[in-house]
């Protein structure tokens, strides 16, 4: 069953572009660099702090935060737990991405932690993680597993679950507001042999949610992940290339969106 | 009014790539890899180190120290101070890049509780940071705000208060002695694009730096910026591609000076 | 005096890309980004962690473990001691890089304590560190200090102080266990215009334990490094460039090994 998506990208990006939000990242050593290229290849402007003593504030000027636990430490998890109560108690749209949740007690304890804030309206992760936060058996390798089908459940789950929008990436990628689930066939195997193109959704989720709903910023930050993956990868000779041509077509699509064909969401019967 | 900058750019580049000085970098999380990097390209040695522990051992060894304040933490703050004070006591050049100044408390303080020690014969960053150091009203938008035309004062303003050269840079750079500003107009839109171009300004002027006085070393970095940015622009799709040719331009640009041509400073009147 | 490696790199690449080894790097900020990007290149899966809250646990469900102590900090050095012992505990095989070994006490002291566990089966660095290491003099030059030919014999030296293989990088690689030595003959000019190959090989060496013995994990990651680097440099135009390409080669190289000629190693009199 194909539907009509409940989003407007072309719009979204425009938006993204012209109103050029702050994004607060705070997130993990190994995607953090190229975190802060992408927002700025979208004409977003990112700050990236791990500091607990600034956390509060950066909170107050940001359009959007995201936080990642991908490389947790003392002083980050403070922060990120600080930044968390603050864009409750501020209203300030957040995102979380527990990045191998499950693969250490320290990661579902800081992700407990993080979820009883209330803060985020969104929580994307891989097919693993999503699966885990749902409370289902799933195999978690590290941090790259891949969704397998019961993601779409999960996801469903994870959405009624912690009251926000859910989103578990994999070969499909899968959205759901805890009643429809909706899923994307797109991307890139190379997406798979680079790292951190899960972080950088993550960044395209916090971009479009500083100017639109949660369910539209999901699905639009994946559309477009998947519309310049295919791009790029045509335009490379492997993961490296791919990974440096991504920075030029994610440009290239936010300066004129209406020159590009973006994939299709699809209503999924679960 | 235009005035024949007070230095000899090639000369400069030479004495950096035939005496290989040790730049030692504390500098945030996100512009690290491509600052350490880049001075490998102009044939500079890099040492990255956020270490408290390290910081004055360091110093001794090094011939230049870059101090950026990007991404701040408890351990690095502390290292920073520690390395500032070994810098002022042993006499090594010394430059402060204070990132995101006057978005937090924390970054306020503690960029003052580094010029307090007195080690810094350059202050570089971006437009807002500078005017706000200079102690004007000026927007600081995270920690990719663009200078105003005040900046101009702005720097005058810092180099007297702080008795070192100043920086500010944007789509013009003006660097300050105190009496003097100079004006340079070139780079490249996409050095916007991309993160941490004003952090990879602050490594060429370390490496400068360890081998002429202050203001040259300043002015010097900004020229080669200007130079490589417009040649790499040519070379590229995007932001993505601009980065990485940016390596290979710097590299090619200081292994033979003499075959490229260099963007002119010009005597401001202020 | 030429002698057939002791090694059949191309079977060892084979398992790499079909067990999919998790590599628990514990390495520095500088090169982490891009040693994720590689351990995905070559179709091995990376996690990267300096929390030393969960690093026993990391190492628990880690294939092979790289500790690499480029840019220590207070929190990272509790980790690597506690990873190393669980390390020799648990059995995990382990490789050692001691950044900039003999730069600071430091970097001294850790790198004892780490070495007491007896944890490490490969002892990786460049030249100036293994030929410290060995006790002997040498000049190390901040972190990218080149080996002297005298590293043949520091290899040799600290393989049998610590019970290990030992390589010691450069323009010549040299790898002991103790009773022989091999150098390999290979790489390019632009690894030492770039930030972390050192690093990069320690990623290749543990991809390469999961699956094999230390010292022909040694010395085909070394090989695989050299072959890589002879290719990306031929399609570059710089650095720059060369750096990216080295992530399409390594993806083509092991995707393929039977399609790739790899330098050979030669017996070494000492």
């Amino acid at each position: 069953m194909i539907s009509q998506p409940p989003v407007n990208i072309k719009e979204i990006l425009k938006q993204v572009v012209s109103t050029k939000p702050l994004v607060y990242h705070m997130t993990n050593m190994v995607a953090m660099t190229e975190q802060a290229h992408l927002t700025l290849a979208i004409s977003a402007s990112p700050v990236m702090s791990l500091s607990s003593e600034e956390a509060a504030e950066m909170v107050n000027i940001a359009n959007a935060i995201l936080i990642n636990i991908g490389t947790p430490s003392k002083e980050a998890n403070e922060a990120m737990l600080s930044a968390a109560h603050a864009a409750k108690r501020l209203g300030k749209p957040a995102i979380l991405d527990p990045v191998g949740y499950g693969a250490t007690k320290l990661r579902i304890n800081l992700v407990e932690r993080l979820l009883e804030t209330g803060a985020f309206s969104i929580v994307k992760g891989n097919g693993g993680e999503i699966s885990l936060l749902a409370g289902e058996r799933a195999e978690v390798r590290g941090v790259d597993s891949v969704g397998s089908p019961p993601a779409a459940i999960a996801a469903k789950t994870v959405a009624q679950k912690y009251s926000c929008i859910a989103a578990a990436t994999g070969p499909e990628d899968y959205v759901s507001d805890g009643e429809r689930v909706y899923v994307l066939k797109s991307g890139h195997e190379w997406l798979t042999r680079i790292s951190g193109s899960g972080c950088w959704v993550g960044t395209l989720m916090a971009a479009c949610l500083s100017v639109t709903e949660p369910l539209p910023a999901a699905m639009s930050a994946l559309s477009l992940m998947g519309a310049a993956s295919q791009i790029a990868a045509e335009q490379s000779d492997g993961p490296g290339t791919f990974r440096i041509r991504m920075f030029d077509v994610m440009y290239q699509i936010t300066q004129n969106p209406d020159a590009f064909s973006f994939p299709q969401w699809e209503l999924l019967e679960v």
